[in-house]
C-alpha cells in the first residue's frame, strides 16, 4: 500500500481555499499512484476554529466540503479531519472526527477520545469524547486511526482515564495513523518525537503522523510530521515551517519505506533558529490570511524594534515594511543613527516624524489641570501614546498594519505604555524574553550585519526621560528572565524560585509586577506563540485578583 | 436543625479577606444557634480563580485557609468550597470540592461531577470530575450535597452523561444542599428558579441553594440564593446584588421554615432594572477590589457617556467621578451644553479640555506624509485617540481609572476607534445594546431628570466630521440590535436570520462587520457581563479567520 502524507497550511473558516487545497492534493497523490492520502486534524475548517464551531451553519459548511472532497476520491482513499454532529442524544453537540473516505463515500468515522483542555486548548468546550474504538480495514491492512492527543496519555502523565490504543490494539492492527494539530513551541518537536516513538514501541506498530503547518493568528503550527517503524525507529521527519507531501510504501510485517530521500534532522535546530523561522511564518501568515501586505512599525534605535523590523522584512519583503523614526526631545543621537543604519541594512521604507510639537501641544492642553506638577509617568506616557497615534494614522491613511515590538520580559512586568508602545495588530516578539531577543539579533546577523552592533551592545532604554535606563526600574535581564521563566513557563511559586537561589526581595517584587500588569496584557495584541507558555489564550488570569499583588 | 445560608461577596485570590469573612459569619451563625452554615462554591479562593489554580502555592493557601476556618467550627458545622488535589493518580490535578466541617475537622469531602466548560466557564481546564457520590449524615438528617452544575443536567438538555442526584437519591437523603457560583445575566434568575424547582420536585426533597454575590472583574454574581420545599414550592429568595444571611429550620418530613420574613419577588425586576443594579455592583467592585476609588470618563454629550457617568456616580459617589469634555472643531454646541447639564444634574467633577490644538499638531506632524490627501478616517481617528491620550494622562497624573463608554452595538460592528474611544480599565456598557442604553437612560431618569432629555432624543453621532450621524454608516439601531441579538446571543446563522424577515443584504453586511471587528474587540477592556453572551471570555473567536468575512 502506498500512503501519502500531506502536511499543509490551512486557513480557519476558509472553506473555499481549504477544500480546494485538499482536492488538489488528492489529485496529485492519485497521479503518484498513492492508495491513501492523509490530511491533518480538522483540516476542513482549520485549527483552532474556536467558537465558529458553535454555529450550525459552520458545521454545515464542513459537511458540504467533505462531500466535495469525497466526490474526488475515486481510485484513492483519504483521511480528513472535521467537526461532526454528535449523533448520541447526550453530551456536547459535536465530535472532533476523522473521515476515512473511499470510492466517494465515508467508509469509517473515528472520533477523538482525549480532548486537550489546557493551555491554548479548549476542545472540551465543543466536543464530546469518543468511547468507542474500531480499526479500519483497507487493502489488506488494518489501520488504527487516532487523532492527535489520543496518543498523548503517557504512563508518566495520565491526564485522562482512557487510552484509545489500548482498546484498538486488541483488533490487531498493523499500522497506526495519527492526524494532529500540534502547535509550535521551541521545545515541542523533541517532545513530539519522544511521545510518538514511545507509542510505536509500546504497540510494536509503525506510525504515520501528520501535523498542520502555518499560523492562525497567534498560533504557529510547525509541521514536522513523523514516520516511525514498529521499533520506534524514526523513518522520516517532514520539514518544519513549510508545506510538504511525502510518500511511503507499507509492506507486510510492518515494514515502511519512504519513496523519497528522508529528511531526518541529524543536528536539531537550536531554539533561537526555530523561534526565528516560526516568527517569520507567523508574520507572513498573519498578513496573507488577513489580506494585508504592508507592515509599519516605530523604530526607536533599540534592539526590540530592530529585530522586529528585520523579521518583518524577511517575512514580507523589505519593500513592504515601513519603519518610522519618531524622535522626541529625549531621543539620543545614537538612537536616530542606529535606526537609520538598520533601515539602510534592510532596505525597507522609512520616514522620520518628530513628536516634539505634538507632545508639547498635549502639555499645553493639559496645563490648566496639571498646573506645575512635576514631570512624571503621565508625560512619559504622552510620548509613547503620541507615537501610537501617528503610527495608527499612517495605518488608517495608507493601509499598513502596525507591528507591536514589545518583548516578553517587558510585557511580563508591565514595562510598557498601554495604548502607546503596546499597540499593534500582532505582537511579533511578545513571547520572546529580552535575553532571547539579543540571541535573535545575533542570529539575524549570522551572515552579515543587519542589526547595527551598537543597537546590540548599548544598554536598553525607553528614552522617555533624560538618561533613562531599563535597569532604573527593573532588575538586570539576566536575573529577570530566569525568574520570569520559572514563574510563567514552569509555574513555580515564589517559595520555589527563592529556594533556587534568587534574591527573595527581587523574586517577590517581580512576581508582584507580573500579577499587577494583567490589566495591561489583557488589552494587548495577539502574541505569536513560540514558547510552551505565552501570554494570551494559553494563560488566563484574573485581572482584579489579589494573589501575589 | 437550624441552617444558615451565607450569600457573600468574595475576592479572587484574597485569602485574607475571604477567610476573615467566612470566619466572621461562622461566629455570627453560632450566636444565632445555627447548627450548620453554608457558604458558596470555591468561596475560599473566589470564583473564577482561573489559572491561579495552576499554582501549587495557591492551592496550598486554600488548604491553609480551610484549616483556619475548621479551627473555628466548634459547636457548629459549615460547608465551604475550595479546590483540592485530586488524590487519584489519574486525570486533572484538582477537584472542585466542598468540605463539610464539623468539630474542627473535615468530616466529608464532596467533589463536583459536572464541570461547566462553555461560555465563560473553563472548569474542565482545572478539575477532574467526580464519579463517586455519598450523602452526609448530620444531626439526624441525611444531606445530599452537590456543587452548582451538578443539578443542571436537565432532561431536556443532557449535556453530561451522568447525574449525581440520581445516585445520591438511592441513599434516601432528606434534604439537598447546593453551593454555587452562578453569574448574572438578565435572564438567569428565572432560569435558576426553574431548574432548581425541577430538582426539588423530581427528587421530592427540600433544596437550599447558596450563590455568590459581587463582581470579579467582568463577571457579576447576583446572589438570589434560593430555598424550595420538597414540592418545588419557593420558600425563600435571597436579595439580589447584595450580601445576605438567612436562617431556616429543617424539620422532619422535609419541612423547611424560614426564621425571618421571606423575600420572594412577587413582581420580578425588569431586565433593565437588573442590568442597572448589576452594572453598579460591577463598577463598585472593580474599583474597590482593585484598590482605586476615582473614575474618569470623556463626556461627549451623547447618551452612552451620559449613562456611564450616571452609573459611575451612583456606584462610587459623584465626588469620585471626573467627567471631561473634550470638544473638537466638529463638536456641536448642543453637545457641550448637554454634557454640562448632565454634570450639573449629577454633581460630579468636570473639566473642559479642547483638543483642537492637539489634533492640528498631529496633522502638521503628518503633513509631509499625508501631503494633501483628503480628510478621512485617519483624521477622524486622530481626534478619538487624542482624547484617549488626554484621559490617560489625567489617569496617570491623578490616579483615576478610565471608564470605557462603548455600547455593545458599536463594539459588535466595530464602530469605534481602537486606542481611542475603545480605551478604558473596564467597559461599563459594552454588553448593553444601544436600544437598551436608551432604556437605561429612561430608567436612570425614573424619579428626576438626570440625563438631559436632549441627550436622549437627538440622533446619535460620533461627531468626528461635519454633520456625521451613526446612521450614515450603520442601519437604524432598531434593525441592527435585533440582528445582533440573533447572531451573538442566539448564535443563529445568516440564513436563519434572513428567514426571520430581515433584509438579506443588511444581515450579510452586519454579520460581516461583526466578524471583521474581532481584532478590535480582542484589545478592548474587560466588559461587565449582563447578558447570556457578552464579548470577552465567554465568546472566543478567531481573529484571522475567514468565516462570513
Amino acid at each position: 500500500m502506498k500512503i501519502a502524507l500531506a502536511q499543509l497550511n490551512y486557513h480557519v473558516g476558509n472553506f473555499e481555499s481549504n477544500t480546494a487545497k485538499i482536492i488538489d492534493h488528492i489529485h496529485r497523490a492519485k497521479q503518484q499512484q498513492a492508495d491513501l492520502v492523509v490530511f491533518a486534524e480538522l483540516c476542513v475548517c482549520g485549527y483552532p476554529s474556536r467558537d465558529f464551531l458553535e454555529f450550525n451553519e459552520f458545521i454545515g459548511l464542513c459537511e458540504e466540503s467533505a462531500k466535495k472532497i469525497a466526490a474526488e476520491c475515486s481510485d484513492i482513499a483519504c483521511i480528513i479531519g472535521l467537526p461532526t454532529h454528535n449523533n448520541k442524544k447526550i453530551g456536547k453537540e459535536l465530535n472532533n472526527s476523522a473521515y476515512f473516505i473511499e470510492n466517494g463515500e465515508v467508509k469509517a468515522v473515528v472520533n477523538k477520545a482525549l480532548l486537550p483542555n489546557y493551555d491554548i486548548f479548549d476542545e472540551y468546550r465543543y466536543f464530546e469524547p469518543s468511547t468507542e474504538f474500531k480499526c479500519i480495514d483497507f487493502k489488506g491492512h488494518r489501520i488504527a486511526l487516532t487523532i492527535c492527543e489520543d496518543l498523548w496519555n503517557t504512563l508518566e502523565n495520565p491526564l485522562y482515564v482512557t487510552r484509545p490504543m489500548d482498546v484498538l490494539i486488541g483488533e490487531k492492527p498493523d499500522v497506526m495513523i495519527n492526524i494532529a494539530a500540534s502547535p509550535f513551541a521551541y521545545n515541542h518537536d523533541e517532545e513530539r518525537i519522544d511521545i510518538l516513538r514511545d507509542n510505536a514501541k509500546r504497540y510494536n506498530l509503525p506510525l504515520l503522523y501528520v501535523n498542520h503547518v502555518g499560523a492562525q493568528t497567534e498560533l504557529i503550527f510547525d509541521g514536522g510530521s513523523l514516520v516511525f517503524d514498529n521499533q520506534g525507529g524514526l523513518i522520516d521527519e517532514l520539514p518544519y515551517f513549510e508545506e510538504a507531501v511525502t510518500y511511503y510504501t507499507l509492506e507486510d510485517k510492518a515494514k515502511i519505506i519512504p519513496l523519497q530521500p528522508a529528511t531526518i534532522q541529524v543536528v536539531r535546530q537550536s531554539n533561537i533558529e526555530q523561534i526565528h523561522h516560526g516568527l517569520i511564518l507567523g508574520i507572513r501568515d498573519y498578513f496573507y490570511k488577513s489580506g494585508f501586505s504592508k507592515a509599519i512599525l516605530g523604530l526607536s534605535g533599540g534592539i526590540d524594534s530592530a529585530v522586529v523590523c528585520a523579521l518583518a522584512a524577511e517575512a514580507l519583503g523589505p519593500q513592504n515594511v515601513m519603519a518610522v523614526l519618531l524622535p522626541s526631545r529625549f531621543s539620543s543621537d545614537h538612537s536616530v543613527n542606529d535606526a537609520e543604519d538598520l533601515v539602510k541594512n534592510i532596505g525597507c521604507m522609512h520616514e522620520i516624524i518628530p513628536i516634539r510639537e505634538v507632545t508639547e501641544a498635549f502639555e499645553t492642553a493639559l496645563h490648566p489641570q496639571f498646573n506645575n506638577l512635576p514631570f512624571n509617568i503621565a508625560e512619559e506616557n504622552i510620548q509613547s501614546r503620541s507615537r501610537a497615534v501617528i503610527l495608527m494614522a499612517m495605518c488608517n491613511k495608507f493601509g499598513y498594519i502596525l507591528l507591536n515590538t514589545s518583548n516578553k520580559s517587558e510585557a511580563a512586568v508591565g514595562y510598557g505604555t498601554l495604548y502607546g508602545d503596546m499597540c499593534g495588530g500582532i505582537s511579533v516578539i511578545g513571547d520572546v524574553y529580552k535575553t532571547q531577543v539579543f540571541e535573535l539579533a545575533r542570529y539575524i546577523n549570522r551572515e552579515r550585519e543587519i542589526i547595527p552592533e551598537n543597537t546590540i551592545v548599548k544598554p536598553p532604554s525607553a528614552e522617555l526621560r533624560p538618561n533613562q535606563k531599563d535597569t532604573d526600574s527593573l532588575p538586570e535581564y539576566a536575573i529577570l528572565d530566569p525568574i520570569l521563566t520559572q514563574y510563567i513557563e514552569h509555574r513555580c511559586s515564589s517559595g520555589e524560585i527563592i529556594r533556587m537561589g534568587f534574591d527573595e526581595k527581587t523574586v517577590r517584587r517581580v512576581l508582584r509586577l507580573v500579577n499587577i500588569a494583567e490589566h495591561k496584557r489583557y488589552q494587548t495584541p495577539p502574541i505569536l506563540r513560540v514558547s510552551p507558555k505565552a501570554f494570551g489564550m494559553g494563560r488566563r488570569m484574573p485581572i482584579v485578583g489579589k494573589y501575589l499583588s
